[in-house]
């Protein structure tokens, strides 16, 4: 049974890990038998976001991994307790959490620092030749931590954010919301998802094939 | 195009709408080509639990309907807006939100009370014979309202639940995770999904069923 850990930030597509991204990460894992053991940064959210109004909630605070909880229905450890060795593959799902919480990129864009822990995480799973899938936005993290390699990877086809990643390193590849990347090399996989949506059944088909190309590898 | 209204009732397991059923729900409507309608009472959670220590977490408060559209992206509304004629079926999933929230069985069992704007959508959809669909603990909803009509549903194979359910009038059918119940003189479909769990590739089986069935009626 292979054991593939998936990445939250949260719990919500504008402060948090995009729901849809991730339950059904969760979903199509355990569809094809993986040991799904799920985790996130035990500090706080950058900020929320009240998801009505798309206002941000002032004078709260909420827990990346208490959030994060939500989805994995409990079943989540702190990010600092996460160790290579466990893991077959490693997923991370997309969301603003992703570029707010496990970096900067929302507000810094091609100055982005990765978060420490996310950053070595990516390092090590790189460097022991184990598959990662980033999805939507989460190819941020990769191009940023490994883009020295020259990963081949997609945030869909937004020219803007394509171009950052490109001066990082990275390769990015066009696609579609129903394709995945696959860079054989650095066993990196990316698809668009919500970078592109347009609804959850389209994202869907594309989070399937990355999920099955983690787990084939 | 059939237009499917789906009645969330926060975000998370324990004091919300479950959020794989949920998001689950909306990926196979939308697979099905379903105009999705979500929706969410527009009132203060019963209280806020933190699933990542199961404890209840004081001092907070939470609205319904904003947390609920992290699930719903945004396309979201009150409660109070739903119109009958402008739905075609309409899905509760499940989730202690359903118990705390939209009714409090979770408190009061056998005397609980249904708030009464879902009451009413659950009686004026049932008068105007369109399907309703019920996961996991919603068909208590269902059993509440219309237990005098003797509604056959399923909750899975609880005992001490199902008792209460049929003390109400309604007939329990017990069934596997991987199945849905439909009756069709009161067009109530219903699957137990986390009810019985294991596992969200294993809800999913029913809760497949279970939209489809309701898109076909």
């Amino acid at each position: 049974m292979k054991k593939i850990g998936v990445v939250l930030a949260g719990c919500g597509s504008q402060d948090g890990s995009e729901i849809h991204e991730a339950t059904l990460t969760l979903y199509f894992l355990d569809k094809l038998g993986a040991e799904i053991q799920c985790f996130a940064p035990n500090i706080s959210q950058w900020h929320i976001i009240d998801h009505y109004s798309d206002k941000v909630q002032e004078g709260t605070d909420r827990n990346m991994l208490i959030e994060a909880a939500r989805i994995a229905r409990g079943a989540i450890r702190d990010l600092q307790e996460l160790e290579i060795d466990s893991l077959d593959g490693i997923i991370f799902p997309g969301g603003f959490g992703v570029a707010k919480n496990l970096c900067d990129f929302a507000f810094k864009n091609e100055n982005c620092q990765v978060n420490q822990d996310v950053a070595n995480i990516i390092l090590e799973m790189h460097e022991a030749g184990k598959p990662q899938g980033f999805i939507c936005i989460a190819p941020v993290l990769a191009a940023r931590v490994l883009g020295k390699f020259h990963p081949e990877l997609t945030i869909g086809n937004d020219p803007a954010t394509a171009k950052i990643l490109e001066d990082w390193g990275a390769v990015h590849v066009i696609s579609g919301v129903d394709e995945m990347v696959y860079d054989p090399k650095h066993k990196i996989v990316s698809t668009a998802a919500y970078m592109l949506g347009p609804t959850i059944s389209k994202i869907a088909i594309g989070i399937e094939k990355l999920v099955a190309k983690v787990m084939e590898v």
